[in-house]
């Protein structure tokens, strides 16, 4: 089993009946004459068939047989055509350039997440990109007008499922563009480097505003693959005697809210709605009253009795509700109800799906713009201080310039999130081209420091183009098209959850005399420290 | 001047005899309706026409500037079809897959050249591979027989010209093949991806041993584009009553070597002579004579009555000189004489060209294979011990293995060098698949630490395919094919030769906080240190 051997003979057609047609020889066979074995192979940690179950640190340990699998071959040859496709698209029907940015940079501003580099001379450190967006911009300037590079991008975020500490993005660039001309641009890039087994993709794909989103989903990647939004029906009960509600619409941005489950009470258990509301309450601090559509006239439910006839037949309308149907109805301020009901959404098609509800067609590859994001956002540790939504070289909408100097926080700005079937796979957005612009929202409105952006400051003054661009998750991506369970399944060699490599044992202590020309030595942390941290981050558990 | 308008109006003819041919556009011009500005440039630190003379560290600086000259816009977008076509060799006619290696590794054995990259765990660091070389291997070993990768590869050899810390090779494997299978896949491949503006590369490459490569040129990369071999004229001379060519072939390798300067008489001048004399007694302790022939009695040299007639009818048979040509005559062990040669053949190169002789075609692209490498060299600082010629994953030629656990500094390996007039462009190998002759190889003649690669000696026990592969330095490539003074002039960001970013000034210093989750400090030098270490790497002397 597994071991190889060089065989010599004669090509000769299979008896009758034992033609396999599923395989590219299935067809033939060969009269050996000689055979001769290259190379044995020794016990098997794990049978080399994608149905044999084994755990996922096995696979990692031994990654190199895991890549024998027939999934894994599928995974990775699709990724690299999918990826020349891309690179024919935009290189030759297109006239991008692909050119290659460095990964021994600075660091950023704000840049906590990025991995450090040493440097020969004492005190000083490259850091590790999180993306070529500053490259990117300075090509723009350098007169370079359409860039695309498949670019590694780094991001230390510690151990994170489905994270990896390296990842890679179809990174893309463009002078004297506008959003639409972006979003063109990649609906022909995927429809044209989709694999041909899967059905193709249609264009051009819907969009939707944030604030759309928000409201309608709960979330800004929504799955447009199902129905069951979110509805507001406050207006129903303006005139409520319950109390909560009440409570609720009095407060500013106060709202009632509700989704609907289809046939829910077919498919949802008590405990299922229990542990519904124990989320609710644990999670958001929110009250969730489940409604059970028997009939128009007969609520099941804890508010049943205080609902008028006339709130009955306006929510029944409002959210399209069947018999056996079951509503989801929250109270609160509207980002945190639409927050609440977009998890619970998701939750909820999950439950259904594991009672044998086919929701989601996993044929169906639903895409979906999302734009007019704000350009900031209260920073959480200090909601009067504004953060970039995205990234500090967003440009304002146009309609909302006027507000960036008044009202910061209500600027909506020029990114846009491409979503495909509920998760983020890609960003983008048209960029500022003017350098008092830029050091303003930098300096003014967010309080960075501009030392650290200085050249690209300068280099907006040196007859910038107007420019934009998109980076596309090169490793999501895949694993959607290929319906992987896990970005891991599309990389060759991924690191586990806590960021090692099970395989070669990365990271790897180093004697104390190679970090010497780096001028960095250990701190060691005591020994309380230590077992701090390895509360939080146990040692190895993957292996 | 570079600022950005807009503008519109109607397209018509240029007026008779204004167009110009050498524009895309130059027969046509816009009758302007409206013009806006978009973005103004202001002052420029250097106007930007390549006939312009800039330091490289002012461009470097203003790279966003620089990249907007003619020549850095024709090398960057010709690199970027250069590796599509490639691409499209390699992927989409020759059924190689495209697959991502990580770049957060671990450190390989003698890998004191590799940067390190601290983690969360107290201790343990990343390593940024030289190369993908452990990863493509294990590919082969996971069924994914063809691999490609244009790959960023990392190495830090602090400061030196015309070397960057981040370089890019097309790095390719494949199972199941031998050495000329890589050869001739390169040969095609170089062929496809050739630009169209230059001469078409012609098929196969001439190949030459390691032994005759040193015995003709002097070195492992002949520039082949000329003539000027190293002769050994041994035989003429055993009977000389010469001392120092006496005492030269009475020791073990003594020979006597030449190379003839044609019509160095003409274009070498007395103080070109005397330096290459004081380089051969500077840099190799050996002496130089120069023979000028007049004529083929009179002989203008230190030597000359020493030389008897025989001696200088063989000389003059042997070296095919003519008159006015010079001779350079050195004697000594044969590595050091040939190594002495090759270098000044190179160096009377440069001299005759300076004068106006056309010695090397610059439209001439002469291709190279120089195989039969030794698998082993004799360690510099300790010569009993042997090292990997290039890395010790490299096969045995097959007629020496018998010599493996005899005489293992006599093995040839199967190695293979690609060389573009004179420099080394790529370079590859059939690897080692079997583990007990790998183990043998790292732990008893390298006598390497083989826990550090514990993972791929497991690889080659399950059965791992015979394979071999070769990377190509893309950078050096596209250099040499662009004709640039530097392989910085190919590259849309390059580190400057102190590996600094003098755009945005990385590396930079951090503060300790953001050090801290890294468990490292900085070990600041001692002040007697700091000194010593600026007189060998003075602080940015480029600025």
């Amino acid at each position: 089993m597994e071991s190889v051997v060089q065989v010599s003979g004669t090509v000769i057609s299979r008896p009758p009946g034992q033609e396999n047609p599923k395989m590219p020889t299935g067809e033939i066979e060969i009269k050996v004459k000689t055979a001769k074995l290259l190379n044995s192979c020794k016990k098997l940690p794990f049978e080399i068939k994608d149905f044999v179950k084994k755990t996922e640190a096995l696979r990692l340990r031994y990654r190199y047989l895991d890549l024998r699998g027939v999934q894994m071959q599928y995974n990775l040859r699709l990724r690299s055509q999918m990826v020349m496709k891309m690179r024919e698209y935009l290189c030759n029907l297109h006239g991008f350039v692909d050119i290659e940015t460095p990964t021994l940079f600075k660091r950023t501003p704000g840049g906590a997440k990025e991995f450090v580099i040493p440097s020969r001379e004492p005190g000083k450190f490259y850091s590790l990109p999180q993306s070529p967006q500053q490259f990117k911009q300075l090509l723009m300037v350098g007169g370079l007008d359409r860039y695309f590079q498949v670019a590694r991008c780094y991001r230390d975020e510690g151990s994170r499922p489905d994270r990896q500490p390296e990842f890679t993005q179809i990174d893309i660039e463009m002078s004297f563009v506008e959003q639409t001309g972006i979003q063109s641009l990649i609906e022909g890039l995927l429809q044209y480097s989709w694999p041909s087994d899967k059905d193709p993709v249609v264009v051009p794909f819907p969009s939707m505003t944030f604030a759309e989103a928000l409201a309608s989903y709960g979330t800004d990647k929504p799955d447009t693959r199902f129905g069951m939004k979110i509805v507001d029906i406050s207006d129903m009960f303006r005139n409520t005697k319950v109390g909560f509600l009440q409570d609720a619409l009095s407060k500013p941005q106060g709202t009632i809210k509700a989704i609907c489950i289809p046939e829910g009470e077919k498919y949802l258990k008590r405990k299922d709605i229990e542990s519904i509301r124990k989320f609710a309450a644990d999670h958001f601090n929110q009250e969730v009253l489940p409604i059970f559509l028997k009939t128009s006239n007969n609520w099941n439910s804890p508010v049943a009795k205080f609902i008028m006839e006339e709130q009955g037949l306006g929510l029944i309308r409002l959210l399209e509700t069947q018999e056996e149907d079951v509503v989801l109805l929250t109270a609160g301020e509207h980002k945190k109800a639409c927050s609440l009901l977009g998890k619970l959404r998701l939750e909820c098609a999950d439950l259904l799906e594991a009672r044998g509800v086919v929701l989601r067609d996993p044929a169906l590859f639903s895409f979906l713009w999302v734009v007019d994001f704000p350009l900031f956002f209260p920073k959480e540790e200090n909601p009067e201080e504004l953060e970039a939504a995205h990234h500090p070289f967003t440009a304002p909408h146009p309609s909302d310039i006027h507000l960036l100097y008044t009202e910061p926080q209500k600027v909506r700005s020029q990114h846009y999130d491409l979503v495909l079937n509920g998760s983020e796979i890609g960003g983008g957005s048209i960029r500022i081209h003017d350098a008092e612009l830029q050091h303003y929202i930098l300096a003014t409105v967010l309080k960075e420091d501009v030392k650290l952006l200085s050249h690209l400051l300068q280099a907006l003054d040196y007859g910038a183009p107007p420019h934009g661009g998109i980076a596309i998750g090169l490793d999501r991506l895949t694993c959607l098209v290929t319906g992987a369970p896990s970005i891991r399944d599309v990389i060759a060699f991924p690191k586990s959850f806590q960021g090692h490599d099970l395989m070669s044992n990365a990271p790897d202590s180093i004697p104390p005399e190679e970090l010497k020309p780096y001028h960095i030595q250990v701190s060691w942390p005591t020994d309380s420290e230590t077992e701090k941290s390895s509360l939080n981050h146990p040692c190895h558990p993957e292996s």
